[in-house]
Formats: structure tokens, C-alpha cells, sequence
């Protein structure tokens, strides 16, 4: 666990420099707005650790898989992350000597701060070089919320103990590497480059998959606060362009470039157009000039607090924890393209490649839900709906058909991004999270009309998918499921997961729910639906009730456990307080095999499902089946504390919930798991969210409306959040002694607090 | 299925060329000598479809690993068979244009012919080229059987239409790759080279393992049959020696080259004497010549058919496949080198990596306890006890203690050359084969001091595996094994496999045995063992007791039916027959998941148990699991029809026997499985004589004595092969009427045939 940074509420402080924690600042220091990402590298040239990345959401180079042993069924390729043109680069020459903070001689008075809530990366430091000069170094830049496409520096230098040249050699670079390329490939060819006196640009283009990215930039220059004339030199290599421009500089003086750089893709321009297109925003911004385009961006991120932000009081360290989550959720993904998604890093790193994964329904969307205008939620739907035929065509390759829909593991563009058989073919569930969420943004919004128009049949693709992946056992009676992988991965190719055939039965039930809805409420989409599918409405739905209601779900009467699969209490019962340190965690410390064998859990698996699904279960059963695989759950995935956190809120364990909460709520600026350097994780950083609002705050929606049952940490002073639901704004506020629920939008709504009901008519408060 | 060879008792003939078929006849074709080995390759230049291979036993190289998921406990290395120096390489060239039959204008009266009874490989052809000219080429080679580090060519030049200049610039090259190398490295380094007028040498050594090897070679030419002399011209380049000779030829004459080569390993030399070592060599063979060598190579092998042979009459195909079957195991492994062992493409390819399975154990020890000296088999099990140190780290590595031994799935020199987790960790069955042939090897030969000597550490250290491996099921009130995969590969990750908790309790009852054998037989090797392991007497063989006692082994009572696995009633049963051809084969045409769920089998896995334990099952028990698991048995390994086919001939089924046999008997020769062209199944080779021997014979070794149950399938109309047993020569012939037992030693032997025993005096001969 790393612990360099400085608490503050609002920003992250690296004060002087940690060289060797430079990968994990970077990642922490991520910016990005949705469309763009650029991680906490410098401007400057470094030859140190470093992890150099700049990524365009929806560009992707489907790299050639790597195995150890090909099994039928595996993608030929995989979509990947890209690490894309290098937008903010300055080489920096004082006299001769190229400024390299890893091979000078001094770093003095070093301070990089990431101020989430304007959205800006900041940093000073004072550079004594080998030849002697002294130089001091500022650069703020920011990667605009309100035009997606544009990114600005502020970069100053002024010689502290000399008057002489100083060279600033402002570029953009495209020849960069993928530091996971699976054969070293670079991914982007050469299209275009071009240089003038002070602006240049690059287009590349990806290999296979032909998406071209133009980054271009612009750059002026002061003297102090007045513009200075100059003729910079452009220099042209290989998906590169550059314009040099030698100062002769004065002790003291500061001289300050402002670079302005836009990337543009063809996913949203047409390729003959990309130059001209990056040309007039480049003019727009330019003209438009840093401070304003500062203000802009600074509007939309105060707009986003608005309506997401989580105070808490008494705690500036879980203050930082949940803001830095917050933050990074926001500028990841903003809902504005329906073709792009949450990848497991975001925009702070290339790991996992793909973009979408089961984290993305299960944990983000009650997020967005709560903390953003509808529309965020339903473009993650959208998305989903766009790659049914792709689910289909998966499906179909494994041996399904009737149209059933298997969504990939990890996706980008629908196509499966994964290969370990274990994962791809048989983590199944998560096809279950994808009709859970289309059922959770209906439940929260009362929005039926994404459900009608489009949700309605991906439900039914995947509720045929399940109704051929069961098979009926004579032995038992009853329907199995065989050959999965629960949430818990450290089970693999396991039968009768509990959590698989629970959800896949609800899944079913589901279906027919919607059937009925449609054909009763919305029958045009119905027999649209039917038409489409070829849906045998007889046969179909028989078939799925009898397996709903016949599907084997393995149980323990002696002990009355759910099992979290058949055959689960012939493991050697350990529990993980018994676990010698020196064990931990167990995918450092044990082979995988002893790990499979073993009762330990990764994540949430049976609780997984009691979350869900909470309102089929008493408390009682909640509570015996909560203790008996807490006890055996070694948390090593970060999505999994939060729901262990939420369920023991809910029975009432407020010091184990809080303990699950730590564990999620500063993973990465703790550096917790020893892999920030690759990047955040910032699905999981919903998690922490969940915790607080689902968990201490106890927030459920029930019969269409908003419950709570919330109680303060102990550690806290008060902590207050923001929820939107069904238009309505709340600011609720949890004190030692009281609960205060502020409705901050014009429209009335009832809510439920410890099983009271109350009315909160617009603009009013309720004080409890 | 391919069919483009010629039947022939004793030879492989390719008449007429087919060049889309090239690969697979280079792998027919391919010769060894246990210590070297060579694919079919052509001496001169081919720029056609050709896997060049030339293979030297031991000689290894740790390629990285490669992975799409990394797993603790992977090594980070394989060793992989070597492709090495290419010493058979003749560059001819007629006037300007080298001979290649690729380019070549055309190719007439082709012939390539392996001879099996001699172990030489023919050729013939004559060509045409683009030149006009035309000319014969013949050439005859062969792997020393006598001398095994060499190697000789008998090769010949006819020009037919022309008189002119015919260049031979013959050499040896070791810039040659694997093509199976992980990251397209080459895995060899330059030492030294040399050439003189009529010979050469390169010494290349393997990266990072530095096995150096010399390959030298001279040769000597003929004008039809006078000698010729000539003064060639040397060439060196990196890692190739060559030398040329320029022949002004006349039309219809011969010019003969006899090239003579050695290929020298520091596995049997040392580093510095290489060079020297290698001239001696190849100077005495050099002075012997070829003719010589060739009768000193034909002399061995016409002692191992001696021993080893078996004849067919009444079904040419079955004997031209039985023969190669013998020939190809006799010619990879001698039993010369304990450091040696089978790999599963002996000298016929790279495939595979590695060199040992527990096929060895299993399938070729049986055929070569029977056909061979009792020394060979004997080796075979002091490779296992010289690496049992290594074994004993790869189970420390997977989290087991106390001297417990985990021997490799594949494995060159001790180490692991696998990973795939549900193999290398899970596999596990294979430490049951290794355990299992020390008792056989015992059983047959009544040699008790390889047990006393070195077995019994082994069998031991398998001992404490099991006992670590399974773990009490309080459930279950029984010993559990969990997570694992039997020989039935098309089951991964499974609880309780049949045939492994069966072979897991045997091997710990064998353990409890040989510990009481050596405590009243051999106290002095009972003492030395109990130091060395720290054996504590009381505890460990107690809790073995317990354990094999208290197995859990899975069966259902409804049908009386062993389970394979728990749980394997929960599938679907479907029978093979009704599986539609499309779906054929499974692992082709299913993907991975699909076939994980089904209930159709790879191989023997139930079966393989009943045919290692026959004894301990009623004919009932056996005949109705055989049928059970027959008719769901795909046979997508080569090792799964053999043990069909003996329990098949056991239970009277001889209609199935011979079916199985079939799929067997020409596996390569016929491309069955279409990849021949990757090298030959060596090791399932084994099956087929196990097919013949312990099936339609029903050899047996009962009670310390040999029992048959022979009879004739009716598709023959006599077969014979001979056997050795306890230093007794026996040759059966099962004709139509009549069972004639020669016994061809000077030992007496008692034997038991359709379970009446006969006593058989030294040099008779008894006809039932």
C-alpha cells in the first residue's frame, strides 16, 4: 500500500517528486472526457518509468490472439485499447541540453496536483540541469468536457539562474507502441503529416481496422503576459510533426506556450475530411483562447458535481477516496455516443484491452442512473442493443441457434476480446447482468420505452440462450446447468452455480414478464418482436416456465446454505481468518489448481445474487448465507467488497461493512493491489459509490419507489449525496442526529425512510 | 483418409510423386537410431511444401513460454525438441541451374521407398529442368543403427540426355529454425565451422541450455563404380560448411557420392573434444564404408525383428501397418541413454514439444518389456527415478510438501513443457502410470531390484501426493479428490474422477506393499529409504490405509454403472451413433464448451482403469461398463482404441475389436487424423501391438506366469509374434485351427492358454 499522496478533498497532491511511484501518479492523474484520455505523463521528453498513453474511446486494433493451446471457439483477434498520437509533447532544449527530468542533475520544489473538481492536471517543479542552468517548469492542461475533441496546455519555463536559448520543439507524435501488443506489432500506419510555423498535424491510421485519427495542434506564445511574434521551424518524420522555436531568454522571465490540440476520429468525421475538420476546431478553440475554454470546461465538470457529488465530513481521506471515484467515472464515459463503453482502466492505461465488460451492468448503471440524466444509462443499454447480431453470431459459433444471444466477456465493438475457456465460454452470468440491467433501468426510471423499442429483444435472445444451455437430468429432475464459471473466477467450469441457474431462471421469468407487458401494453413492438424473432410464442413460453420452475438450485439442508454450486461443502472448509498472511493473496501466493480446490472466493457469487435479487429472501437467510461466505471470501477482485459492504449494511454488521467499504474506497490512490502503474479500476470505482449509497445509505427502489435506512459510520461526521430519480433531484444529508432529504427539483416525489413513508413535495426538505 | 502408398509387407513405397503430399511422406519416411533422427526429407534443394527435420535426442532449448492468461505454478520455459543441424544437404546443380524438384521443369519415375526391415531410405527419380537437361538421381540412406552418432548417403547422378558440368557442393547447415518456436527465435548459436577439400564441420550450440553440436562430414565420389579424384572447393558461412565439386559429366555415366556424416552432442562428449571426437568418428566409418556400415546396421536391426516382429498373413495393409508401428518404436527409443525417453513424434516432427507422457508408462513400456531386452524398459523407469528430485519441486511449486512428487504432463529434463491449467496442474493421473509400470516392470520380469534400488522412492513420493491431493469430505464421510482431469481430456476441472481416485487408493495400497516387501526382503534398502525421506512409519502408512479405504468412488446403483466423474448422469446421454457425421470430429467441429457438457468421451478414462485393474472386476462389471462408455467413446486420441480393443477381445466383442484395431493399426500411414504431415504418433504405435498382443492373443501375466486367451479375427488368416518373458523367447502363431507356442530360448517356461496351463521345455514347441 503506497501512501505518498497529500489528503485534500479536492485534489490529488504529489509534493515532491516519488520517481519511483511515477507509472501509479500517472495513472492517478488520468484525464479524459469521455472521448479522449491522456494519462499524467509529462510534456517534456522522460526517459524514466514511465507508462506513456493517450487514448480515443472506440478506436481499436483487433490485436492477433496469443494461447498457449487453441480451443475451438476462441476469437482469431481481439479489440484492443490503442495507445493513440502523443498530442501533448514538448521537447524542451536549454542550450544543448535536452530537459529530461530522469537525467538532470536536480529536481527541486516538484508538485503535481489533479484538481478533479475543475478537471485539471497541474504541475510545477524547478530543474537544475547537468550543464548548470536552473529552470523552473509549469504546465497546466486539461482535456475539455464541453468540446470533446480538444485538449489545451498551459506550459511555462523560466530560467532561474541564466539568460540564453531555450528551444521549444512542439509536437505531435503517432509512431507510438502498445505496451501489451501480443507480437510487438505497432498498430498505426502513416497517413498524412504536415508542419507550419505554429501548428502541425498527423494522421494515422490503425492497421485492419482503418480508423484514421487526426491530432492536430496550434501554439502561441508569451513573453510574461505579453505574445510573442515568432517563425517556429517545422520539422516532418514519420507520423510526426513538429515546429521548433528558440528563445533567447532572459533571468526570470516566463515564458509561456499555450498548445491547443485536437484529436479527431473517424468514428465521428469522414476520413477525406478529418484535416479540414481539425483545422476549424483548432481555429475555434484557438481563437476561443485557453482561460475561456477553461471556463467551459470548468462548467460542464461543476454541472457534473451537481448532480453526483458525496460529501463526507470527518474523513478527508474517504472525502478524496469517493470524489477521485466519482471523478474518474464521470470523465470516463458521459453517455453521448452509444458506441462506447466502460472499459475496466478507462482512459488511465491499455490493460484487459476490450471495453466492456459485466462491470458495466452490475456496477456502473445503477450509477449513471442515480448520478446523471437518464439518457447515460440508456446509451450503455443502447450500446448492448447494437451488438445483439454480434451476441447472436457468438452464439451461433458455439453451437446455439434460434437466435440465442451470448454476449461476450469482454467486448469492443460486440466481438469477443477474450480467450480463456474457462471465462469466455463459461462465465456466462453475465449475460444475466444484461438483462438484469435493462430490468433495472426500467425498475428505476419507469421508462418502458427503452424496453419496448429495443431491451425487449435482447431479453429474449438471452432467455434463449438459457433455455439451450440448460439440459434436463434425469438424475436429478430437474433442469442443470453445467460447465460455468460463477462471479467467484476462483471456480472454473463448476455445475449448478447457484448464481448462473438463479439468474438464468429469473432471466427466463423475465422474458415471459416482458411478453406479456408487450402484448398487453405495447402490441405493435409485440408483433414487431415476433415477427423479427420468429418467436413461437406456445412453445417458448412453456418451455421457459417449466425450466424456470423446475431449474436445480443447489442448497444445504442440514445447514441451510445456499451452495454456491454442487458439491461446494465437499471443499476442505477453511475460513479465511485461519489463512496465514503469508498466503495472501492467494493469486500471488497459491498455484491455481490448489486455489480451485480450495472453498476461497474471489467475489461475490452467492451474495452476488442475494443482492440482486434481495427481496426473495427473509433476512434471516440473508444474514446465515452473508456470514458463511464472507468467511471464506479473500476479496481479491475489486468488485468485490462493495456488495459484501452493501449486504452487511443491510443486516445490520455496520463495523464489517465499513471494513468492505476501505477496501474498495481507495484502491487505487492507496495503490492497494500493487497495480495502479497499469492503470485505475475504474469499474469498480461504482462500487465504492454503491457502498455508500445502497450500503450505508440503504437505498433501495421498491414498488416504484425510493426507500432509505441509512446510519452513519462511525468514523464519519456526516456525509451527504445527490440522487436523481424519475426527475427528481435529492440531496440527502446523514447526520449523527439526523437525516435531512432536500428535494432540489420542481417535482414532488414519495420516498420511504426505515419503512416510513413520506411525501417531499418540490423544493422542500424533510428533516428525520 | 489417405491412400496414395503402395501395400508392401516390409517397405513404405511412394511410387510416383505426389508433392501435395509431401510432408506426410517425409514423416512416414523419417529414420532414427534412438540417438538421432531425420524426417524424409530430399538432400538436394526444395523449395516445395517440406518440413525440414533433423532431430538429436536430448539435445533441447526452454522456449518462453506462451500464454493468453498467465496462472501460477506456469513455468516460464518449455523444452522442445531441437530441430538441428542438417547434415544430409547436397546442393546440385547441372550447368547454371540447381536441381529442385519443385522448380523443376518435370518429374518422372519417381520411387521413395523405406525399407523397414533394413532401416534405409530410397530414392529414385528422374528429372527434368528448365534447362532441358535431364537427369537420374537415386540415393539410399540410412541412421546408424550400430554407430549411433552416424549417418551415410549413397548418392547418385545419372545425366541422361547431355554431357556438361554437374556441381555437388555437399554440407552441413545448423542456421535452421524451429517452426514451432514461440517467438520465431532461433534457437541456435555458431561455435566454429570448418572445410577442406573433401570435408566439413559446424559446431553450433542452444541458447541458453549451451548443448553444443558438432556435425562433420566427408565424402568420397565415384565415376560409375572407379573412384574419382577431386579437389573441392570449401565454403563457409555462418553455421554451414560446405564443400563443392564441379564433374565435367558424361551422358549415361553414374557419379556417385558417398557422404559420410556424424552428429556429435555434449550430452555424450565433451565440449572441447567435439571436433576431435567427430574426425575420429567419422574417419573410421569413412574407412569402413558405406556398404560396411550399412550390413553392421542391418545386422541390428534384424535383431530387434528378431524379437519384436510380428506377421500378418491373409491382410497385406495390416502387416505393411503392424511393422511400421514396430519399426518406428524401435528405431526412437534403444534404451541406450536413460536420459532418453519417447517423445510423442519420436524423431518425425516437432509437434508436441517435450518428450515424455505418461504415455510411456502406459502404452510403450508393455511393448517393450515384451519385445526387447528387460534393460530397455528398465531405463525407461530410471528417466522417471533420475528426475524424481525435479518432480518433487513441481509439486513444492503447486503447494505440496514432505517429499511429495507431482511428475510432469510433458516434460524434457524433469521440468514441466506444459500450460494449460486443467492438464499440467489437474492432470494428475499420470503420477497413478508411473507408479503403475515400477509394478508392472516388477510384475513381468520378477527383477525386484529396480524397485529396491530406485522404484520405491518413486512409488513413495507418489504416495505422499495422493495422500496430500485428496481431502476429507465431511459430506461425503469420505476421501475426495477433487479438481481434476482424468485421460478423458474432453472433462476438465472435474470432483472425483473414477479412474484417478481408483489408481490414486491403488497406488497408495502399492506404497503400503513395497514398504512391507523391502522391510522383510531388503531391510538394508528399507532402511536407507526411511533415512532419506524421513518416512514416519507409523503415521504415513496409517493414513494411506485410511485413505485408500475410504476413497470415494463414484457409481450408480440404478444402472450399476462406475462413474466416470461425479455428476456425469447430470448430462445429456447421447450415444456416438446418433451423433450426426457434421459434428465429426467433436474437436473440430464443436466448440470447447460444447463438448466440456457433453457426455461423449476422447478416450478410455473408466475403461483405462478396468484395463489396468482387469482383476479386480467380474466379467459382468466389465462387459456392461465397456458398452456403457463405448458407446459414448468419440476416439479423438490415438491412445483410446487400443484399450477398447483388448476389453473388447476380453468380453468376446471381436467384431468391435477388430474395428477398434483398425483405427489404430494405420493411424499414420493412412493420415487418419490428418496430421501426419506434423510428424507420427509414436507413442499410440505401442497401442497396436498392445491390440494384437494383449487382445485378440489375451496376453496376460497372471500369478507370476503368462496366460493367453488367443484368437484369430476372422479377416486374417494367420498371425504370429513373439515375446519375451522372464529371459524366455516364446513365437506364438494363432492360425485357423491351431495355437502353436515355439518356445525359441533355452529357458523352460510354464504358461497358461485358455486358462489351462501348459509347461513349455527350453526349445520345443507346443500346438493347442
Amino acid at each position: 500500500m503506497k501512501n505518498y499522496l497529500k489528503q485534500d478533498p479536492w485534489c490529488i497532491i504529489e509534493e515532491g517528486w516519488h520517481p519511483q511511484e511515477n507509472k501509479i501518479t500517472e495513472s492517478l492523474m488520468s484525464l479524459g472526457n469521455g472521448r479522449m484520455g491522456q494519462r499524467g505523463n509529462f510534456e517534456e521528453q522522460f526517459s524514466g518509468e514511465t507508462l506513456q498513453g493517450n487514448y480515443i474511446a472506440g478506436v481499436y486494433y483487433p490485436d492477433k490472439t496469443r494461447v498457449g493451446w487453441w480451443k475451438n471457439g476462441y476469437p482469431e483477434y481481439f479489440a484492443k485499447v490503442l495507445n493513440a498520437c502523443n498530442w501533448i509533447g514538448i521537447h524542451l532544449k536549454v542550450g544543448e541540453e535536452e530537459v529530461d527530468l530522469h537525467t538532470a542533475k536536480h529536481v527541486s520544489a516538484f508538485r503535481r496536483v489533479l484538481d478533479m473538481q475543475g478537471g485539471t492536471l497541474f504541475r510545477s517543479c524547478e530543474v537544475e540541469l547537468n550543464n548548470g542552468k536552473q529552470i523552473r517548469i509549469e504546465s497546466l492542461r486539461f482535456c475539455s468536457m464541453a468540446e470533446d475533441t480538444a485538449g489545451a496546455i498551459k506550459y511555462s519555463v523560466t530560467p532561474l539562474n541564466f539568460s540564453g536559448t531555450i528551444s521549444f520543439e512542439v509536437f505531435v507524435d503517432g509512431d507510438v507502441k502498445n505496451s501489451d501488443s501480443n507480437y510487438d506489432e505497432k498498430f498505426w500506419d502513416a497517413v498524412l503529416n504536415d508542419a507550419g510555423h505554429n501548428s502541425g498535424m498527423v494522421t494515422v491510421s490503425t492497421r485492419k481496422t482503418n480508423f484514421h485519427v487526426c491530432t492536430a495542434f496550434a501554439f502561441t506564445m508569451y513573453e510574461n503576459s505579453v505574445e510573442m511574434e515568432f517563425q517556429g521551424k517545422p520539422t516532418l518524420k514519420d507520423k510526426y510533426a513538429g515546429v521548433t522555436v528558440n528563445i533567447e531568454a532572459k533571468q526570470n522571465v516566463t515564458y509561456t506556450m499555450y498548445k491547443y490540440a485536437v484529436n479527431l476520429s473517424s468514428l465521428n468525421f469522414s476520413i477525406d475530411n478529418l484535416p479540414n475538420e481539425a483545422k476549424k476546431i483548432l481555429k475555434s478553440i484557438t481563437s476561443k483562447g485557453f482561460e475561456s475554454m477553461l471556463l467551459d470546461h470548468q462548467q460542464v465538470w461543476a454541472d457534473k458535481w451537481a448532480l453526483s457529488d458525496i460529501t463526507i465530513e470527518g474523513d478527508i481521506m474517504a472525502q478524496q477516496g469517493i470524489r477521485f471515484n466519482i471523478f474518474q467515472l464521470n470523465q470516463t464515459y458521459t453517455g453521448e455516443d452509444a458506441r462506447l463503453n466502460i472499459g475496466p482502466k478507462g482512459f488511465t492505461g491499455e490493460k484487459y484491452g476490450g471495453s466492456t465488460y459485466w462491470d458495466t451492468e452490475a456496477y456502473c448503471i445503477p450509477f449513471y442512473l442515480s448520478t446523471a440524466p437518464e439518457k447515460v444509462a440508456r446509451q450503455l443499454l443502447l450500446y448492448r442493443y447494437n451488438q445483439l447480431d454480434k451476441a447472436i453470431e457468438n452464439a451461433q459459433k458455439l453451437g446455439f441457434s434460434n437466435g440465442a444471444a451470448l454476449y461476450p466477456m469482454v467486448t469492443m465493438n460486440g466481438e469477443e476480446c477474450h480467450n480463456e475457456w474457462e471465462i469466455t465460454f463459461e462465465e456466462i452470468h453475465r449475460n444475466g447482468a444484461i438483462a438484469y440491467a435493462i430490468y433495472n433501468y426500467t425498475h428505476y426510471t419507469a421508462d418502458y420505452s427503452y424496453l419496448e423499442e429495443a431491451g425487449a429483444e435482447v431479453v429474449l435472445a438471452i432467455a434463449r440462450f438459457w433455455s439451450q444451455r440448460v439440459n434436463f437430468s434425469t438424475d436429478k429432475n430437474k433442469y442443470v446447468m453445467l460447465g460455468v464459471t460463477g462471479p467467484n473466477e476462483y471456480e472454473n467450469n463448476v455445475n449448478n452455480n447457484w448464481y448462473t441457474n438463479y439468474l438464468a431462471a429469473w432471466c427466463l421469468n423475465f422474458a415471459i414478464e416482458v411478453m406479456e407487458y408487450l402484448k398487453a401494453k405495447s402490441p405493435e413492438n409485440y408483433h414487431r418482436i415476433v415477427e423479427k424473432i420468429k418467436f413461437d410464442e406456445t412453445h417458448e413460453l412453456k418451455q421457459w416456465r417449466t425450466i424456470a420452475s423446475n431449474m436445480y438450485l443447489p442448497f444445504d439442508a442440514k445447514s441451510e446454505i445456499i451452495l454456491q454450486q454442487e458439491g461446494y461443502l465437499d471443499k476442505e472448509q477453511i475460513l479465511v481468518k485461519d489463512l496465514p498472511e503469508s498466503s495472501r493473496p492467494l493469486n500471488q501466493k497459491w498455484s491455481w489448481d490448489r486455489i480451485l480446490r480450495s472453498c476461497f472466493i474471489k467475489q461475490a457469487d452467492v451474495l452476488q445474487g442475494i443482492y440482486f435479487f434481495e427481496e426473495d429472501f427473509d433476512l434471516d437467510t440473508i444474514t446465515r448465507n452473508f456470514h458463511f461466505y464472507e468467511e471464506r471470501t479473500v476479496h481479491e477482485s475489486s468488485l468485490s467488497p462493495c456488495i459484501h459492504c452493501i449486504l452487511a449494511a443491510k443486516i445490520g454488521d455496520y463495523e464489517k461493512a465499513y471494513e468492505m467499504y476501505l477496501r474498495t474506497s481507495r484502491l487505487d490512490l492507496d495503490d492497494y493491489n500493487n497495480d495502479t502503474e497499469d492503470g485505475c479500476h475504474i469499474t469498480s470505482m461504482a462500487g465504492t459509490w454503491l457502498s455508500i449509497v445502497q450500503g450505508f445509505a440503504g437505498m433501495r427502489v421498491v414498488n416504484s419507489s425510493l426507500h432509505f435506512n441509512p446510519y452513519l459510520p462511525q468514523q464519519w461526521m456526516q456525509y451527504s449525496f445527490k440522487i436523481t430519480f424519475r426527475k427528481a433531484l435529492l440531496k440527502l444529508t446523514i447526520t449523527k442526529d439526523r437525516i435531512e432529504i432536500e428535494n432540489q427539483s420542481g417535482i414532488s416525489t414519495v420516498l420511504s425512510v426505515y419503512d416510513q413513508e413520506y411525501k417531499l413535495d418540490a423544493n422542500s426538505t424533510l428533516v428525520i
